[in-house]
């Protein structure tokens, strides 16, 4: 994976980048400015994972390539994603069956850390993850990846179903965790196989299930709803492991 | 579980809360108070998981129940532990075999409130924690049990050694997550089971790994160390969970 480093300067850029929902990992603010402004902008980063930090105003001269920080700078991270194609390739270069993780819907950044974390784990060749209503590839992904973004490849795709239907094309099976479903040792998890997993609140959407081959529940005792989305997502994902093994 | 609310009021009570690491839900700072005493309730509380609010002197005053609150009150919550008595009492009850999970230095909230969640669907009697080097009960911890600890008893001991020395006298086998184990589905996980995990860091420590009676390995492929902690305790745990119906 590449990771291209950029900083943005000045109030009103930083500002418009946060409102943006643009990812920034590090807020630097001059020492003693407390204007409007600046207060906005502090309000705006503290609702996403940046790092605020206070430093004076020549380490912020130092840090500012533009000359004109007015400031402020901040430092975000664009994590580069993959295609769908590289994970075929790469699972034809190992000469093993693609084995895919499909998100639908996971939002919070921790828990798509830890399951790519798990995806590179279990073996699997790539992460699909939709571009709206998802969290993308932030630096506290990367942080909680534990470095698995460097080697597990991650797409982010505009239509999930429709990404389906295409690799259902190259051969893919496609099971859909979901509690109502067949509980998963009597799913086949074997073969070209991509793994569909809904997000922290409504599971897999109805038109992703839809287009899913089979669905395949963890059986749950026990008093709550449900286990925690990314924990979810390593049961099933081991399950398949178990089976791709031939149960041993 | 009982939960005990509670309030602290005044500056240095709630400085010295902070400082002992006391877990503090809710700050609440009267607005526009920026002194210095102030600046290091912030300082500390930010380090912590409290949730931080500027509220109007009018709003204290009717918070407080000294009538002292000098500008600062803190909320915080004690979440009553179990014994693990309860948990042999509960397995018991229900006609179960007991199953635990003991956890060796989980420091990170969000994964004990995920193992307890996981501990409860997977139908474990309790979870064991040990005093030091560990999270306790906080508030971020019962949030992502996301309601598991209102019914999954957790109990927290001085030495986990002698507590797996004692419940060994009442019959449970003890498997240990560890890279280097058997596989774990070569290990019989069936039966009287506390089932030991480690922390983000270090894993299980050799004192405890000594007391067990087998080594679990979850296999691996991929290019990293390891699974996020409560992901290796789900996926171990369902393990057990597949061993204990009969495969099926």
């Amino acid at each position: 994976m590449r990771v291209e480093e950029f900083t943005i300067e000045g109030r009103n850029a930083v500002l418009e980048a946060l409102r943006a929902g643009r990812p920034i990992d590090r807020l630097y603010i001059q020492d003693g400015c407390k204007d409007g402004p600046v207060q906005s902008i502090l309000r705006e980063a503290r609702k996403g994972e940046a790092l605020i930090s206070f430093v004076k105003k020549e380490r912020l001269d130092q840090m500012s390539e533009t000359g004109k920080h007015q400031g402020v700078i901040a430092q975000a991270a664009a994590y580069e994603y993959a295609q769908v194609e590289d994970m075929l390739a790469l699972a034809r270069e190992r000469g093993e069956d693609p084995f895919l993780f499909l998100l639908d819907g996971i939002e919070d950044p921790h828990n798509l850390g830890a399951i790519i974390r798990t995806a590179n784990l279990a073996g699997a060749h790539g992460v699909i993850i939709p571009k709206r209503r998802a969290v993308g590839l932030t630096a506290v992904v990367a942080r909680t990846s534990a470095g698995a973004l460097n080697y597990t490849p991650v797409a982010r795709v505009t239509n999930l179903s429709a990404v389906i239907e295409e690799l259902k094309k190259e051969g893919l099976w496609f099971a859909c965790a979901a509690m109502d479903g067949e509980v998963m040792y009597r799913c086949n998890l074997t073969g070209p196989l991509g793994l569909v997993i809904g997000g922290e609140g409504d599971g897999v959407s109805r038109l992703v299930r839809e287009k899913c081959d089979m669905t395949a529940a963890i059986p749950m005792k026990g008093d709550i709803d449900s286990l925690n989305a990314s924990v979810a997502a390593g049961v099933l994902a081991f399950e398949a492991v178990r089976q791709r093994r031939g149960g041993q």
